[in-house]
C-alpha cells in the first residue's frame, strides 16, 4: 500500500489512531493500544480501512517486546472471545427447541470474535506470513501462560483450514532453485543438519538424490515442510555413506528403492498443521510415475526415545535389578564403545531385541507408542521394516539409540489397512524378523503377559 | 493421482466401496450412497485416504443428475449437521459455567460435520474447484428448496475464508494474457457485452485501456473478478464513444482520469464472498503508481433500478395523479425518443431530477438504496457525482433508466469517511449538483418531508 | 533507451546528426540522408554511441515510404560493398602466394561493408525484429530492381546465421497460449486458412491435435514456422474431415498416426532460411516421446502444381493430340464435376494416374520436381506414400490438383537414405503403388523412354 | 535427440561412422576420425543429418585429450580453409573484372569451410555452449600453436556475430536468483574475489547493492560478463569499507553515487567479444530509471601496471639515477609500509603524482596506455577522475599499485566526445586534479617535452 494512501486513510480514522501510526512513545510501550485497533478493525471502520488498519496492527505487534505481545494476547484471550450474552441467548434458545437451524445460530453465537480479527488480519499482502509468525510468538508465550490456549485454539483452526492440503504447492528442490530458497532448507533441517552450501548440493544435484517440499502460494518464498529421498540400490542401514562427500552415485539403472531419510517441518507457527503424511505420499507417487523402476519406498529414521526408555526402565521400573539390563547400561558407558569390537559385538546382540520390544511395547498412556517417530510413520500407514545396528554415529545418535537406525516400508496397497488397524486398534504393522525378535525379550523386560 | 495408486487404495477401501468406483448401475443412480463415502471420509479411514476418497465423491458428484444432487444436498442437511447429542450437553454445560473455556468447547460441538466434510473435498488437486461448482449448483436449487440454507451457510462461511482477500492476486488482463483466460473474459462480462475477440483487444490493448482481476491460486485460470478502465481526459457521461472501435486513443500526457465502466463478478459459486470493494481500491493504487498524473477515479455505472422504481410509482404509489410524472411515463413510450430532439429535451429537463430523487430517496426496508450498484459503491466509500444525459442508448440502458448514466466518484481522503457515515447513518455521500437537482422535485415525489 | 540518454549523446554527433533527429524536412524525406548515418555508426563514433545511432538509423527507415527506401538500398548497394582498392590488393597478394593466410586477408577484405553496418543496426532491443522487417521490404523491392541482389545477399547471409537451428526454441501453441502468439497463428496459416477464433481453438485445444513452432528469442512473440498436426486412427486422405467443426475426437489410445496438415512459414523477411525440416523432424521426435503408440508420421499435403502442368501438355507439349488427355481436359471443365457421380468415377480412373506421371516426372531444368511442395518434403527425405481421390474440394483444391491430395511418409530409418539418394541422384521415394499407377501411364504423356 | 533416433539415423551413415560412434579403440584415439566427420556434416549428407552429426563430432571432441584436440584443429587449420582452386578463380575474375557481383563471388569463394563447419556444429541444443568451451580449448593450444590462429579466426568472427548486443539479455542477479547462477558469480568474479556465500550475500541482497550481468539465451544459466554495484552517498575511495560484513547500507534518500566496484568476464571462450562497454552502459540507464536521485556514476578501479612500470623505469629507464625515485623504490620494500605512519605520508606525496604520470604517460608502441583498465573505461568513454591513497590494501593491491585505486567518472553527455578523442587523437579524458599532480612531475620522470 502506498505510503499515501495509508496516510490519507489515517487522516480519517480519528486522532487516537493516527497517534498511534505516527508514534508518540505511550502508543508503542503499550500493548493495550493496538488493541483498540483490534475492536476498530471489527467494527463498521473496519471494513473500508480493512487492509490499512491491519497493516497497522501488524506493524505495531511486529515492534512489540515479548512483555508487549503477551499483554496483547491477553486482550485477545479476555475480551475477543464469544459475546457471552448472544451466546447465553442462543444456547438458551437452542435447548428449548433443538434443530439444525437452532444449531447453526448457536454455532454463529458461539465463534470467538478473535477468529473475525485473524481473518481481517490476512487481508494485506504479507498478512498470512505475519500471522504464521504471530502464532510462533504464542506458542512461545503459551508454556508459561496456558490461558492462552483459547487464542492458540482459533490460530490452529484458521491456520488447519487455510492450509489444508489443497492449497499446498509441491515443489521441487533443485540447484537451481533460487537462493533465497536454499537458505531456508538449510537453516530448517532438523534431521541430518546442513554442514554447508556445498553439503547442500550434494543432497540436490546428484541424479539419485531428490528434495521435494510444499509451498503455500501466500508464503511464497517459505518451504512448510521437506523431504529428502536417496535412491538406492538397496534399503540402507546406516546414515554415514548416505551423506558422504565421496560417496558414488547410483546409476539411473540401478535405483530401486527410494529412501526418505531426512523430513522436517519449517513453520514452528504451523504446529499441529499436519502436512508430512500428505507428502510422504505424493511423493511416492512422483518417484512412481518419473522411475517406473523403484520397488521399495522406505525411510531410514531415527530411534528418538529408546535409550530414555531404556534408562527409565532401569531407575524406578521393573528392571533395576535385572542382570542382563544392568550389563547394557554399563557397556553404554564406554565412550567410543561402537569402536570396540566386543563390546560392540555383545551390545549388538542386546540392543536389537532392546529395541523391537521398545517399538512393541512401550507405550503412552492413549496406547500409541512413545516413539514420536514411530507415531508418524506407523499413523500414516506404514510398517516397521527392520532395525539397523550401528545407523548413526552421531552424538545424538549414540546418545537417543545407541546408534541404532529403522527403516519403516510405504507399502501402497497396506498403508489404508496399516492406518486403520493402528488408529481403531493400536496394532502396529511390524514384520516378522523384528516381531521374533521382541519375541525373545518380552519377558525379560516385563511384557510378556 | 495415479491411477494404479488410487486402485491400490480402493482394493483396501472394502467391497461397498469398490463398487460404487467401479460403478454398478446401482451406485451411479442413488445419491446416497456417495453419502456412504462422505461419511467414510469423516472416518479414522479417511485420514489414509482422503485425498483418493474425495476424488470419489467429487467425480461421482460431477455425474449426477439435478435430482440425485438435491438427493445428496438433503442428506448434507439431515445427517451432517453438528451432533445433536453433544451440542445438547455443550449448550448445558456452557450455561450452567459460561466461561470462555466452555464457550469453546460449545462452539466446536455446534460446527456442522459439513464443515469437516468440505475440508476434506479441497485435499485434491482441483478439489477448490469442485467445491465453487458444488456451490453454484447448490444455489440453483436452493430456490426452491430454501431448507439447503443450512448447507449454503457452511459453504458461505468456508469459501470466505478461503478467499480472504490476502490470498487473492491481482493480474492485469493483456493480450498477451493466455486465450483460455481471455475467453473467460468475454463470457463472464456482465455490463458491456463484449461482442467479439476484436472487441475485447479494444478493451484491453490500447494505451488508454486496462482490465484488471482477481486471481486466487487455487483457481488458475479462473479470473474471480474483474474491472476494465479507461484513462480519458475527462470525466465521462456516455459509454457508447468508450467502446466505439473507431475511437481515438487517449495520449499519454492527456489521461487525467481513470474510468471503472465495467465490473463483473465472475463465479456464480462465490456468490456473498466480497471482492469488489477491494479489487477497485487495489487498482486505484496500482494506477496511482504507474501513472502519477491520475486526477480523478470514477466509474460510469448503469442507472439499474430507475425506471423500475418510476413505474410503480405511478401503479401504486403516490404519483398516479401527477401531471408530471404521467407526462414523463408518457413521452418514455415513444420508440427512439431519444432520437427525436424535442421529446428528448422535454425528458431530460423532468428525468434528470428524477433520477436525482431515486438516489437519494428510494430506499429499502432496511434504509439501503434500492439501486444495488449505488449500494454497492457508496458501500465503498464512493460519491455519487453527476447523472449524465443519453449516456447508454443500448436497448437494456434506455428500459432501465430512459439512457441515464452516472458517475461514483472514488476520492482517496473521503472513502472512509463516506463509507462510515454510509453504513451507520445510511447517509449518503452526494455532489452538490445532485443534491440541489433532488430538492426541486423531492416534493413532486412526495419525498419533501 | 531513455529519451534524455539519448538526447545527451546526439548533442555531442554534432550539427548535422542533430538536424536529422529532431528532423527538418529535409532529413525526413531524403533517404541519402540516412547513409549518413550509415556511415557513422561504422565509424569510430559508432563504437560509443551505436546503439542510440542504430536506433535512429531504424526509426527513420520505418518512417520512409517505397521511394526513399529504395533510394536508400540503393545506397547500400553502391557505397557500401568491400572496399574495391583494399580488395584489389588483398586479391593481387593472395595470388601472388596462394596460402590460407593470404586467403584469410582476402576473405576479410572481400566482406562487403553492410555486413558489419547490419551486425550493429541489430544492436539496440528491437533490432532484430526491424532487420526482418528491413528484409522483408528489401524482398519487395527486388522484383523490380535486381541490382539489389547484393544487398539481400548479405541479408540473406547473416540472418542464416542468426537464425541457426541451435538458436530456435521450439514451442507448442495452445488454448493457453498468449492471445497476441495465436492471432499470429491466425494470420501466418497459408494453407487451411483459420476462419476465427473458434476455429483456431478447434486446431489447438483437443487432446488429439497440437501445433509446434519455433521462436527466436530474440523475436519473442514472433512464431517464425509452424506446424500443425492431427492425431487420427489411419492416414487420412482428406482435409475436410480434419478440420470439420463437428468431428468426433480420436480417443488417446487409438491414435496411432501424426498428420501434418499445414506447415506455414512466417516471417517474409526470413525467406531462404530454411526451418521446416527441422520443424518436422523435431516435431516427430516430441509426439514420440509423449505418444510411443504412434506408428505413422504422414503428411496431408497439396498437389500445387498439377494442373497447371496437365494444361501446358496440352497447350505446347507432346498431349495436343493425346485423346485420354483431352478427355480430362474436358471433363474438368465442368463445374462442379466432383459432385456428378459419372464424371467424378471417370475421372478418378485417369487423373489418379496422371499425378503419379506428374510427380515422378514432372522435372525443373536442375532434375528436381516442379511440384514445391514435393521438393521439400523429398528434400527432407520423406517418400511419397499416397494420392488421395477428392482430398480437398476447396476452389484452391479443385483448381490445383482437380481435388487430389497426397501423403509424404516420415519413416525415420528412410530419411536419411531417401535424402541423400533424392540430393545427389534425383530419386524420388516413392510407394509402389504409386510407382506401378505412373508406368501404365508413362508412355501417354510421352515419359516412357 | 532420442537414443533411438540416432541410432536410426546413424544405422544409415554407413560402415565407418557407426563404428566412430559405438567407438572401438582406434576411433578414441585418433583425433583425424573426427574430421571425417566433419566432412560428411559438410556433404549433402549432412542437411538430413546434421543435428545428429553435429552431437557426435561435439561428444567426440569433448572426450578428447589435448594431444587430440590440437590433431583436430591442425586437421581444421589444414583442410578446412577456403578452396584454393575455387578461390583463385574468383579472384582472377575480380581482378579482371572489378565490380561488386565479382566481389561477391569472391568473398564467398574466400570464406573458410571451418565457418560453415562451426554453423552446423550449432544445430543441436547445446551447441552454442559446447562451441565457446571448444574455443576455450583452442586458446590454451595457441599459445604454443600460433598456426592455429586462423581457426580462431574464424571463432572470433562468428562468436562475435552470435553474441551481438541485440541478442543479449539483460538479468539482474539477486538472492532469490537461482543457486545455478550464483554459484558461478562467485566461480567468476576476477576482481575482488567473493570469499562465500555469504560473501555473495552482503553484495547482492542489501537495498544498497546491485549485480547485473548479460545472459545469452543460447546459454541459459551461463552469466557472460557481470558488473558489482555499490549505491554510496559519495565517491569512494577504498575497497574495504565497501565489502565489509558489518557496514551499514545507505539510507534510499542518500544514494547519490554508483559506484561499479568489480566488472568480470565469464567466458574464455568469447575472448574478444566486448560486452562491458554495453553492459556498464545498459546499467546506467537502468539505474538513471530505478533511481532517479543519483548524480555520479563511477567506477572504484585497481591500477594493474603501476609498480611494474615504476620498476621498469628504474631499471633500465630514465629513473636509474634518480634520486626521488629510488627513494620510493627503497620505501615500498618496508613489509607493511602502509601501516608505518611516516612512511606512508612520505609515500603517499610521491606516489600519487607519478601515478597520474603513469596514467598520462605510460603507453604502449600504438599509442594507448599501458594500463588495461584506463584503456577499458578511457574506451568506453568515461574520464580519469580520481586517484586515491591507500584504496586497495590487500597483497595484490600493495604489488600491483602501492595500495592506489581510482575512479573513472561516466558523465552521460560526455561519453561520446571522450570516446572519439581517446580513440582518434589517443587524447585521455581526465580531472584537473590530475593533470596537474602529473605536471608537477611529468620532468622527474623524463615526459617533460
Amino acid at each position: 500500500m502506498s505510503r499515501a494512501f495509508l496516510h490519507d486513510l489515517l487522516t480519517s480514522i480519528g486522532q487516537k489512531s493516527r497517534e498511534l501510526v505516527h508514534g508518540g512513545p505511550v502508543a508503542l510501550t503499550d500493548g493495550v493500544e493496538i488493541a483498540d485497533l483490534a475492536e476498530t478493525i471489527l467494527s463498521q471502520r473496519g471494513e473500508a480501512s480493512g487492509i490499512a488498519l491491519a497493516e497497522m496492527i501488524l506493524a505495531r505487534f511486529r515492534s512489540m517486546d515479548p512483555t508487549q505481545k503477551l499483554e496483547f494476547f491477553k486482550v485477545l484471550t479476555e475480551h475477543f472471545g464469544a459475546e457471552q450474552g448472544r451466546l447465553q441467548a442462543a444456547a438458551t434458545d437452542y435447548l428449548a427447541a433443538p434443530s439444525d437451524q437452532s444449531a447453526i445460530v448457536l454455532h454463529d453465537a458461539a465463534e470467538p470474535r478473535r477468529q473475525e480479527l485473524i481473518r481481517r488480519l490476512n487481508l494485506p499482502d504479507g498478512g498470512t506470513g505475519a500471522l504464521v509468525a504471530m502464532r510462533s510468538d504464542l506458542l512461545d508465550l503459551m508454556s508459561d501462560h496456558p490461558e492462552l490456549a483459547a487464542v492458540d485454539h482459533d490460530f490452529d483452526h484458521l491456520l488447519s483450514s487455510w492450509f489444508n492440503r489443497g492449497f499446498l504447492v509441491l515443489k521441487r528442490i533443485e540447484w537451481d532453485t533460487p537462493a533465497s530458497v536454499l537458505e531456508k532448507i538449510i537453516e530448517y533441517e532438523a534431521v541430518h543438519a546442513i554442514q554447508s552450501w556445498d553439503d547442500l548440493r550434494r543432497r540436490i544435484e546428484p541424479l539419485d538424490r531428490r528434495c521435494y517440499a510444499f509451498f503455500h502460494p501466500a508464503l511464497r518464498d517459505e518451504p512448510l515442510i521437506f523431504v529428502e529421498v536417496a535412491l538406492e540400490r538397496e534399503i540402507p542401514g546406516a546414515i554415514a555413506p548416505l551423506l558422504a562427500d565421496d560417496r558414488v552415485p547410483t546409476q539411473s539403472d540401478q535405483m530401486t528403492t527410494a529412501v526418505f531419510y531426512s523430513i522436517s517441518n519449517c513453520q514452528r507457527g504451523l504446529r499441529g498443521v499436519s502436512f508430512g503424511n500428505f507428502l510422504i505420499k505424493q511423493v511416492v507417487q512422483e518417484l512412481a510415475r518419473d522411475l517406473p523402476r523403484l520397488k521399495n519406498y522406505v525411510t531410514l529414521s531415527p530411534v528418538v526415545g529408546l535409550l530414555h526408555w531404556v534408562r527409565q526402565l532401569g531407575r524406578d521400573g521393573p528392571l533395576q535389578d535385572n542382570e542382563r539390563y544392568q550389563r547394557i547400561s554399563k557397556l553404554l558407558e564406554h565412550t567410543g564403545w561402537h569402536q570396540n569390537e566386543s563390546i560392540a559385538a555383545e551390545l549388538q546382540e542386546m540392543l536389537l531385541p532392546t529395541a523391537a520390544v521398545y517399538f512393541l511395547n512401550a507405550k503412552r498412556g492413549d496406547g500409541m507408542p512413545v516413539d514420536a517417530v514411530a507415531r508418524f510413520h506407523l499413523g500414516n500407514g506404514a510398517r516397521l521394516e527392520r532395525i539397523n545396528w550401528l545407523g548413526d554415529l552421531s552424538d545424538v545418535g549414540l546418545n537417543q539409540a545407541g546408534g541404532l537406525m529403522v527403516n519403516y516400508l510405504y507399502k501402497l496397497t497396506d498403508i489404508e489397512k496399516n492406518h486403520e488397524a493402528f488408529v481403531n486398534n493400536r496394532r502396529i504393522a511390524v514384520s516378522n524378523e523384528i516381531r521374533k525378535m521382541a519375541k525373545k525379550w518380552q519377558q525379560e523386560f516385563g511384557f510378556d503377559k
